[in-house]
């Protein structure tokens, strides 16, 4: 386990994606945060007290959170630098990056000296079958999206906590660093090896009896040509019930690819439900969940409405407006008691 | 590289797909194999003189391959023994199975201790980039299939030797253990973590100007709930301009899976096109490879000709009758000129 309160690692980073296994730690965890660490020239915040290390440990935090992401997952020779300066002040580091912690050795040699932890998040656990494919019991929902990072961690919480607070069982499955270390458990599926990945996924959701759900956090986009098969593995490994659709409204090109338009709502929507019927063929969509946050109130009212009418599915943004029509639709579609009232008429 | 000739391993294996590497070599490398290496209880051969550790060294083997597949690609300690007996002997080992011979310590110890080498080809290589999908130069054609093990590899490897013998210049690019081994180079795919799927093709078959053609082995199929995000990265990484479809006829269910019935041929085009267009929107189908072993000769004939007029494809088995109705597609299709004939009547 991962020592806590932590301390979160921004850095020199001015890419709001870029920091957002920080953030989502600071939205989703905010009792476990005591503060974040970033230079001058970094100009976002958590909202979380500035702290250097020895003020974070002399306010109770236990590990610092290397929370920042990049593509290819590379530890710089200045994040090496801040963590063995971290150590050296008394802090644990946990790190979700594809480069390992444990292979640098300044830190090894650092966290030795200190007798401090490095937690690397991405490593998976030993065990992971090859997927098998066979219908198990219980009910799963997976969010899918027109692209990476567009929200579906921050779907998939935030309607773990509203079906909860509803009285439903439900329970987040994560599938990314930050996820897994907002939820104390999952697997770092882009981590896995190729062969494993539908695998990965039906360990982490094992049949179920007790009616609740595994809401599953989806990764990547089927049509993201850099981590499509990691998308293509989960589909057919969730098995899915039911698909949330997560879409960045504001988003001009597919994420790190300039030469790529991302691609629409319906043609992600049929893609996606095509691939998932495989193993389940009674999968079907209940919602669609944008990230209006770079939007005026009334656009993103205007826009939830809009693709509500277009694809004929219930559309918020989840973690704005809260994800209540997302809920009445699973309800309506998976307890057939609650259609009842509808039917008699 | 790897000493050889080889002595092929087969022990006690009696399913004749989990001895393919072993038969792989022999057909496409019948020069390098010495002989094979297998128990009384084991009713296959590849056609090769039967032999022991000590009567292949004596006869000029370097290299026992153990050329099984199982799922998972576990080593047992049948394996171990006889790999260490091999070891004392005076042979290198190479293996293609997920787990390492390195990981075993008897086989390490038995190494360091004869001065042999223990060979796994299924280690990538460290510097794997994440794919960016970007059009590149050259001509590249993808096999891909109803099912794993359905012939991609040998249809593959006939169209090099094909065009080859027709004043083409084309070059296999291997994507398996088998492969690995007959080209001496390529990408162990399945052990490729999965956000570099897409990448490890992209670095396999960069891009070219010398009017030659990429032949790359496809694994997998879209269909396969084990295996499809591999399947998936692979298409995206290929950009291939063309498409072999490959089936085995006599397939019952997909492998490995008896509850999974496999996909019909046009199905299965269809969503490979699909998938294929989002890095080459110019992706065609150019024929269709049937494994016709178990099958008699009328039976085969008969059934290419069907498949040709349903899909109106060429059609037929690559390693018994040919590939020249499909190298003949192929001119049709990306050599202009060779059209010029038919575009004046």
């Amino acid at each position: 386990m991962i020592a806590s309160p932590y301390l979160l690692y921004l850095g020199h980073v001015n890419d709001e994606v870029g920091i957002k296994t920080s953030r989502g730690l600071a939205v989703f965890r905010p009792d476990a945060c005591v503060g974040e660490f970033r230079y001058d020239d970094c100009e976002l915040t958590l909202g979380l007290p500035c702290m250097d290390f020895a003020e974070a440990v002399a306010a109770g935090a236990k590990t610092l959170i290397l929370g920042i992401a990049n593509a290819g997952g590379k530890l710089g020779d200045d994040l090496v630098r801040d963590a063995v300066s971290a150590i050296e002040a008394g802090l644990d580091i946990a790190s979700g990056l594809h480069n390992r912690l444990r292979d640098e050795p300044a830190l090894v040699a650092a966290a030795a000296r200190h007798g401090r932890t490095l937690h690397d998040v991405r490593d998976p656990r030993p065990d992971i079958p090859i997927g098998n494919g066979k219908p198990r019991a219980g009910k799963r929902l997976l969010t899918v999206g027109t692209d990476c990072s567009v929200g579906k961690m921050y779907a998939t919480l935030c309607l773990e906590k509203g079906m909860r607070a509803r009285g439903m069982t439900a329970d987040f499955r994560a599938t990314g660093q930050t996820g897994i270390l907002i939820a104390g458990g999952g697997v770092p599926l882009d981590a896995v090896i190729a062969d494993f990945i539908s695998g990965a996924i039906e360990q982490i959701s094992p049949a179920r009896d007790d009616d609740g759900w595994d809401l599953i956090e989806g990764q990547g986009s089927l049509f993201h040509p850099s981590f499509a098969g990691v998308s293509t593995g989960l589909l057919h490994g969730a098995q899915p019930d039911a698909l949330l659709l997560c879409h960045d409204p504001m988003r001009q090109h597919m994420r790190g690819l300039p030469h790529y338009t991302p691609p629409g709502l319906r043609e992600t929507l049929d893609a996606n439900l095509g691939v998932a019927r495989l193993t389940n063929p009674r999968v079907q969509a209940v919602g669609v969940a944008l990230n209006t946050s770079k939007m005026s109130a009334a656009d993103a009212a205007r826009l939830c409405a809009e693709t509500s009418d277009a694809l004929g599915l219930p559309c918020t943004d989840p973690y704005a407006h809260g994800v209540d029509p997302i809920i009445d639709r699973i309800k309506e579609c998976f307890e057939p008691s609650s259609r009842e009232p509808t039917l008699s008429h």
